[in-house]
């Protein structure tokens, strides 16, 4: 995000310019200050209805306080009572949210103002996997995505902007790279 | 699923297994019905805030309609105005509800009555990698889970169940493996 060029006290695409290049200029300086610890718990409620909550996160050590409620269900023809979004729909939700943000700052670090800004995506499940009614994978192995975007740039200043998301979105990483999950069981009595 | 022995007219952690082994010998039987389609479109909606709306998902070729709305943003000093959950805790949110539906529903298939389930994750992010300010990775490369379980069956019997769902729960399928996604970039005049 070195890129900008831009008066500091400017505001792009509903971010202060100065604000941008201070968490840049920050964690840079002192990695240290660059660990973002996220932590969710998720409370089953019977039947597929799980409530996911949020308390708190970690920047640089410190716990600041959040509190958010996500909940979910299935739909009624996959054993659900319908009453929220399932995970898949999460999970796209939070692939798109990533990269949508990767979009905005990165325009805004470029001066790039964005006018519209969205993201379609879907795929599809063979729910045999998870049910291991037969040998197919457990999961969707791809997902498409379309972005429609409108901005004040050329054509391949927003491919490059493109490109640019698809290398450094967390959550696009977290998808397309293999990730390690680390989990413990504790029986309770 | 194929090991549930008991009376299909009994309800166990709100499934009723006639329902669950109804949709296992149907999907068994007839493979096209087993692709389950999910959509999610997500639009900015200024800074870090983003709506993401589910409308409808496909079973079998089937549209059926369903309405919610995931809403996300960042926490203030990660450039956001903390309206709503963050992106990986959305992520993190589908893969415990995902995973949770695994457990509950296995128990049942096994004749398990599930007392109690959470699970909480954690993960850090050094936000260098998003922000292309050091050479990080993206994303986290490990996340970490802890699922408590009290339920009416042995320690192998839950072990046995813990291992049947991290080797079938999708959501945990698509951090764990590399998915590939195929994005397409529409430009807006």
């Amino acid at each position: 995000m070195s890129q900008a060029t831009l008066a500091t006290s400017q505001s792009i695409n509903g971010f202060e310019l100065r604000a941008l290049q201070e968490l840049v200029e920050h964690v840079s300086a002192d990695p240290d200050s660059a660990i973002a610890g996220f932590r969710v718990t998720s409370q089953w409620n019977g039947g597929a209805r799980v409530e996911s909550k949020v308390t708190e996160y970690e920047l640089a050590g410190q716990k600041i306080g959040r509190r958010y409620v996500i909940r979910s269900d299935e739909p009624r023809e996959l054993l659900g009572e319908d009453t929220a979004p399932n995970p898949q729909e999460l999970l796209f939700a939070a692939l798109n949210a990533c990269m949508i943000f990767g979009y905005v700052t990165n325009a805004a670090a470029l001066g790039i103002t964005v006018e519209r800004l969205s993201i379609e995506t879907h795929g599809s499940l063979d729910i045999r996997g998870a049910l291991a009614v037969a040998d197919v994978p457990a999961g969707m192995t791809e997902i498409h995505y379309t972005v429609r975007l409108r901005a004040n740039a050329s054509p391949e200043q927003l491919e490059a902007l493109h490109q640019r998301v698809m290398a450094h979105s967390p959550n696009r990483f977290h998808l397309a790279q293999p990730i390690r999950l680390v989990p413990r069981l504790l029986i309770e009595g």
